[in-house]
């Protein structure tokens, strides 16, 4: 029965899933629309109340003198190191191996802005302050990314952040925030975003992870930070005449889903501990520091997929839609809590880890 | 009564506007959305039905192998220019010195691409075919505006393109088209925008000028330099998780603008001879070539702001919310044809032109 399908197909066909805030389809910016004024003004190249509001909220939440707005966050970051580089005269940044401009932006940051970077700490795990000590290399802006995604959404403890902060302030070295998942790290640390961004030069959050909204970013500095950000969003093709789709709709899932940050937190360190009740599967980090954490699973591919198959199957409870090869045989998959996990009857998620652990012995 | 309020203001509060296609607000987002199927799945980084068959569909219109879409036609046409000068080692390229980009995207080109330009033919007018057979530097490639925007919409004849295309194909120069209002000449010379199309190797078109979209631009050409685009619009922060609020919207507007291209043109030859009958008042062109024109009225500020806006207050109709000084006391406006300007009736608008002719004199 479950054999005819594919694996992402027998994904799609479950009732529940226990990541995210649900489909990414045009219902997302419909839900938003159907309560605009329709006589509300556009924003105009960067200009207008519907944008500067946004910013300034913002540029509050986040406690810096200012925020501009942007499609996206690889432009933003890409922008933000520019910019301290060019401040300082040195055209070198460091940031961790899995850093998404190192391996997600096809090298934007060189091929655009002849950036030169040094890859800092070890690929596995954080950066620590022993590596911003021994850094042998001038560098001009030093990048942090809460929580570190690609290992699973791995955080240090606060007082190597606050440690990094300082040695920087007292090196010449500026401190940019890559927060795209700002939002989900705020229970673990008991912090505000303020609080955090305090320690950093510059700041960028996006608006479609755990807020799940359609897409677009704030940077956010001081005045002086944001200005040039500016002249370099006109520059990149990013300052177009009417961006409200995606400011209307972050604005619209900050409000939905911001004080939710907490729920997800918890949700997230209960299912990894469901998940590493099984045999053959741990997950990274064992307890979550945010929404989200990885699964790692060693066991044969096409034998994994038939469990999970059958588990979805027969639960209509949808774990993920693809397995990614780690090493040696090892299988892992991306967990984001939002809202669905709470939608999922509690014999439902109970049925999938006894299936699990019995058709993974 | 109208001396207490600003000129801008003045022009707000008329009931008709000659030009455009009516306030750029949130119900021109609205409007798309009320009959979208919120079930419908959103495009993914560049992927998924809803962009691809848009793009193909604008792949057929322009007659080219493929296109990709983009935020912006700042980015769009940065990147074509780009490809071109990497494709044959030489980072310069030529066009029009009052070019979008070398005026309106804040040296992009340079400081990104580090492309260097050749500004050809006059400032006040069109390049020629003695301007490119002049060229006495090495360029990857010229690139075209047509119609020619900051001089209000001029065209070259259409046997000025096909010679200038012949020769650049003929000596490995790159030929893009800026056709930001390709659809608007259309009727002017009577060609398809394929035909037109045919004789560049890229082509950038935009869907909010006659079109009225909200934002996006179609960069088109052959499949290995549409290729080629989209790692760049990765680069430059381009590739949105989602970009279909504008894909949308641009397919909408198209569907619903452009049978009416033929109209606006007709449309911006009568208004153009009305101008051109008031004391003062020189439109440039002086018979328009597509939607658009602009209108030069020699006349003091002070005194010209004063007679604009009691023909507002008389009629209720508007003409332009701004004046732009050019030179000598001349004070210039842009009109660009869209659905206002047949909402106007005809009464109206000739007690428009009697008033002016009057005040003007």
């Amino acid at each position: 029965m479950t054999e005819s399908i594919s694996f992402v197909e027998s994904f799609k066909q479950t009732q529940y899933q226990v990541a995210g805030n649900g489909k990414r389809n045009m219902q997302v910016l419909k839900e938003v629309f159907e309560q605009v004024d329709g006589q509300q003004e556009s924003d105009i190249y960067g200009n207008g109340q519907i944008i500067e509001s946004f910013q300034e909220k913002m540029a509050t939440y986040l406690g810096k003198e200012s925020a501009v707005f942007f499609p996206s966050g690889t432009m933003a970051q890409q922008i933000a190191l520019r910019i301290w580089c060019d401040e300082k005269g040195v055209k070198k940044v460091a940031y961790h191996p899995l850093s998404h401009l190192e391996i997600h932006e096809e090298d934007g940051l060189k091929e655009l802005h002849h950036i030169d970077t040094v890859l800092l700490g070890d690929e596995a795990g954080l950066i620590g302050l022993e590596d911003v000590l021994n850094l042998d290399q001038e560098i001009a802006c030093l990048l942090l990314e809460l929580p570190q995604r690609e290992i699973g959404g791995q955080l240090p403890d606060y007082k190597t952040i606050v440690e990094i902060s300082e040695y920087c302030k007292a090196n010449g070295i500026r401190l940019h925030l890559d927060g795209a998942r700002l939002f989900e790290i705020l229970p673990h640390y008991q912090k505000s975003a303020a609080e955090i961004c305090g320690l950093f030069d510059s700041v960028y959050i996006s608006f479609y992870k755990g807020i799940g909204g359609l897409a677009g970013a704030i940077l956010a500095g001081d005045k002086e930070f944001t200005q040039q950000s500016k002249v370099w969003k006109r520059r990149h093709g990013g300052d177009l005449i009417s961006l409200y789709p995606y400011i209307l709709s972050s604005n619209y899932y900050f409000e939905k889903r911001i004080s939710k940050m907490e729920l997800y937190y918890e949700n997230a360190i209960e299912l990894a501990m469901l998940f590493n009740s099984c045999p053959s599967i741990q997950t990274k980090p064992t307890v979550p520091v945010s929404n989200m954490f990885h699964v790692h699973i060693s066991q044969p591919k096409e034998q994994l997929e038939a469990v999970l198959k059958e588990v979805y199957y027969k639960t209509g409870v949808g774990l993920t839609s693809y397995l990614k090869e780690t090493n040696q045989s090892t299988y892992s998959f991306e967990v984001s809590i939002g809202d669905q996990y709470n939608s999922i009857p509690k014999d439902k998620l109970d049925e999938v880890f006894q299936l699990l652990k019995v058709k993974l012995k």
